[in-house]
């Protein structure tokens, strides 16, 4: 029986910030070990470096993911499954080489740029049974978690109403940036080469939908979206009228232009018995109110149930933090991962808790119609 | 030179709310002086009871609004300003009556029913030089005075987003409750006879409006509005994509039935340079960031400078509450309406500082707004 | 049967900020009338201006206290009750004239400098059947007396710990002024002819100890004190461990040099089942957790029952403000008077549910205990 | 150059919590690697198991932790340092045991139970010159070295006032539980066998002093304590008045019985020109009070500097955690070691900016003073 798990990476060199926070939430659970890695393939020498510092041996660091994906699906000891961390246009081609050689994948958000791409992702993993999981890190909050085991259990009655926002400040200074000669550190995401057709809504708007969708069980039917450019190509800052397939109506704003707000994403889910509301800046509590009582405060390990009990690491009152997040994504994967390799079944219940290649194909959908809304005149789109 | 004004009261008997605010508001300034009034003319019981309470003398509590105005507007003790808090539908004739003898006017919002009384109502008071005062709460707490004052200075540069809402929880039992034969408390705000075309955003809604302008100086030009009215003739819950006159956007939402809010208005003001953050349950402090700043929790009394200044009443971190709110609005008419009886000059800064007519017809147009584009279909729709 | 008092003031000019607090506080409830006063002796010209403001009768505007205590007792329409706002040195000189004439007596705190005066006042209240009340302000809060109630009740078992707290920090600039040649408005504090043996714990560690009292009903029965003086005669800082009547231990804090805190008395009673948690700067909400449960967080009005719930005058989430608390004694002082007036037994709960003059004993006990301890060295010292 | 570190871990068997986040933390930093250790001497099986899991070599697993010190000291590939997170009694034993071979130590608080042991281990490590490290969490927080930081800069002038809590509600149980023959999983902490003379101020209560002193650079002088067992041989709950070096004066409480703090170290820092106020639950965050200037809300990243700056990991508003205020303190001392080790002088700044045996030695003779004064009757006592 296996206990541990290998695992590659593509892209992620060492300055790259969430490259790295994957390899620290993979190593936070002991249960896999990076052994294989193409960090760069522009880069040989930057490549190499990287992959030594991990301790790969030369033989494994490779010079493109085609080679990689190729070399490692027919070796004894391959990896198990590749991490995908590369610029979101490569996420595409990247994680097909690897369904096609049956290694399993994690890759970033977002999934992909187009939805054909999306779905055709989704039904190429279907075909060669990859556990494919998309890192929507806030699903792997353990207050999150918690929210959707209330939720799911029927305590605040029927989702009717959902106000969830994702605000940051770090693009301030864009807006009366257009036209600029001096290009910053942030232009990147502001790019459409990079970015696709969004940079707000693709880079948090789309965490918002994952979230609440995960919170809720519900999806977004339909919207009507106002983006706010500024003068650049691309969105900083987006405003959104809501119908989810349920019925319920609600808004999502995310921004990176509010001042104040560092990475503000805020839930708050209104049901016919009750609320249940949560901010990531503060993630270990959950304010529930049910009709005609107090709010309460439940807080992590406290007052958790399910799978997000199970999640706990550390007693209560002691932050577990964003890198926790992440690692609790990876340990459900892993678990799950394990368990299909060594013959176990499924539990029915949790071991497939984590965002999926389906979860990656909503988030692209409703970027589109987003940006489709808001260049129609701010007209509802149908997703 | 007078230095205490004469009011009388229309509607407001002793069981009303909202007359008894006013009452105390009043007061509390030692500015004026109940000695006529009309409290209810379907129950002249009542009405003699509650205006023998009050100290009223017999021969000036009315039958009838009509006859209160025509009587007074001869005597030479005549009453100074009435106010109105008489269900929202007497609103425009009252009004009218006192203008047409020339006794200026305190309004409980909103103003009216139909654009075209209100618009009436502008008229009547600019010709009748009557200053007319509409009771938009929330625009007399010190620290929404110091956000206007902030604002408008340039703190924050040019508003490019503003999120509002307005949350209460107190009519939860009504989403399940439509066509039910049981009349409850809550019913005259859900009957359209009282209520006009909106329950909702006309009692909550229009606070939103009313007080996010007065901070920011700003208009709504357009908005997108879905109301949910769960099977009742009147909503119960609405959220907006709105797009003012300086070209800013924003949401504003506005709620009965969100569990867990009670009397939550929650302005925030984004601007290119900052941002004003504000919460009507703790009305006394004020979050405020520059950019790139930490951000500053201004309080009341200790951080206040111009009309906010000038309106504090106790040293900070004694709470002033609503009632004080209320009583700075009347602070502010009555010094207008002295000055304006002794003959003095208007300061040209704050001494007009309150919500008058032309605010009330804004607020008239926004709710006809709202209801119109969800009856449309949720579809743009312009004021 | 009576339903209005008449009473009477002594100190508390126009410009006094207390005095005007108690008058909004009694025009609010609209039970009382001021009728009478002596607002200043020494300045006779602001004393008539001032009496005249208010619209007293000459006749009754006086040039001393003894004055106004002979005269009024005479009257046939005398005043039920007089309000005693002047420099604490004079409260019990002038408390014991009003007295001697059967004239009830609301007196602020602290009742007076000396313990056997305390004690002579209480013996005298008693002797003449006075109802005294001695205003603590905090206990009129309305989350203050639903936390009395909840303690009272049992909810959180016996209590073992009590952290207590009064934050300022408007004398700050006197740390570094000892000796200054500088007199400042805040040097009558700070000066031992006004303030007697303490600045700060008098002021406003003594509410510390009268609203925990309150709340839990437990006395202190001994403590250790350190008064901190920055050069000066008085104190503007001190900490203190106590000891309460039933085994309970805790600490107590106040300050004035408390940078970011304006007016922070906060109280949190832990209990052997759970704790109630209390801040006055958010006075409408009430922390409640019972062992092993969610902290709860009770809004007034909402969660309220008991005298609290009596106490409520307008909805949950609109908030009521420290006048209101002031309105709340004083409301339930003037109940208890009309009802003696009236010959009405009292009803065996909360009609003398207010601070009297044993409350104000107990405070005087209080202030020269921490001072005498102090002094000794920081030594435990018995009440 | 060496840029990896290789370390051994005495204690930590794979259910244990402490042992685990030490572990983590140090993957997190990809610093060193765990080659060695004693996990259990008391069970052999557990103990090979154990290692086995961590992937350590047969042989360097060892049976107990004097041989281990003895064969990795003349290793060529040896391990730099050791981890300690035995039961506490053992700390000093295995702590002497590898300082006399030399290696490095981190250890868990407290440092032992006796001063003189203390003592000795400060000296011991001197003469060896021996990096040792204590690891007291909370010092390891980005914003508590911002504190410090900007403390130490001057920014709120002479520190006057300390008010500081460490409140935890998980033994709540045991206070009706005195004498009961149920053993509960608390028992250990509360049996003297092995945690020496306190429970609560041992365990928690000492963060309380070293947070303090590493914010401030004060330590307390003299104090007088009062600690509640209520019925049981160590204590669950106590409260102090301190005195610091610098003549500042404070209240410290600790409590594992206060209902509804989970794990709340909160510090409050007054000084003569403004006030740092911090709570472990939110850690991201520090208010910042600047005389008569509106408290700001710093946060991690964005408003950081010196260490503080030095050592963000992800942005701002992305929660780091307790797990990454471990990783911190490992990464200051591996930092250090590694200079040590390549030769590398000190900078002067921050590179032992850890906590050391001396800060270990302050806090054994803390917990002594407070368990000496409450014995006494809660006199003073000199630390």
């Amino acid at each position: 029986m296996r206990t541990k798990l290998r695992y590659g990476q593509v892209g992620g060199t060492l300055s790259a910030f969430i490259g790295g926070v994957h390899r620290k939430a993979i190593a936070i659970n002991e249960q896999a070990e990076l052994v294989a890695g193409c960090f760069s393939s522009s880069n040989p020498g930057s490549n190499m470096e990287c992959g030594a510092h991990y301790g790969i041996e030369d033989s494994r660091i490779y010079p493109d993911y085609r080679t990689m994906a190729e070399k490692e699906s027919v070796r004894e000891d391959k990896i198990d499954f590749v991490v995908i961390c590369t610029p979101n246009r490569f996420h595409y081609d990247v994680a097909k080489a690897f369904i096609e050689k049956g290694i399993h994948v994690v890759c970033e958000k977002p999934l992909c740029f187009k939805v054909e791409e999306a779905e055709h992702l989704c039904r190429l993993a279907e075909e060669n049974n990859i556990l494919f999981c998309v890192t929507y890190t806030y699903t792997g909050y353990n207050m999150v978690k918690q929210a959707r085991e209330l939720i799911g259990n029927g305590l605040i009655g029927e989702v009717v109403d959902v106000k969830a926002e994702y605000l940051q400040d770090w693009l301030m200074d864009e807006v009366n940036n257009a036209g600029s000669s001096e290009k910053k550190l942030s232009v990147w995401r502001m790019n459409p080469d990079f970015s696709g057709i969004s940079n707000c809504v693709g880079d948090i708007g789309s965490h918002i939908e994952e979230t609440v969708s995960y919170m809720t069980g519900s999806k977004v039917k339909r919207l009507v979206a106002m983006l706010d450019k500024f003068g650049h190509e691309l969105d900083l800052n987006a405003n959104m009228l809501v119908e989810f397939d349920n019925g319920a109506h609600g808004t999502f704003s995310c921004s990176q232009i509010a001042a104040g707000h560092y990475n503000g994403l805020a839930i708050r889910i209104f049901g016919t018995e009750g609320a249940v509301e949560w901010e990531q800046e503060h993630p270990d509590f959950l304010r529930v109110t049910l009709k005609g009582q107090p709010t309460q405060i439940y807080t992590r390990a406290a007052h958790t149930s399910g799978h997000a009990l199970e999640m706990n690491r550390i007693p209560s009152g002691h932050p577990e933090g964003l890198t926790m997040a992440f690692a609790n994504i990876y340990r459900t994967f892993a678990d799950a991962l394990l368990n299909r390799i060594n013959g176990k079944d499924t539990d029915g219940k949790w071991d497939l808790d984590f965002p999926n290649a389906e979860d990656g194909l909503r988030g692209v959908k409703f970027i589109n119609a987003c940006v489709e809304s808001s260049d129609k005149g701010s007209v509802w789109v149908e997703l």
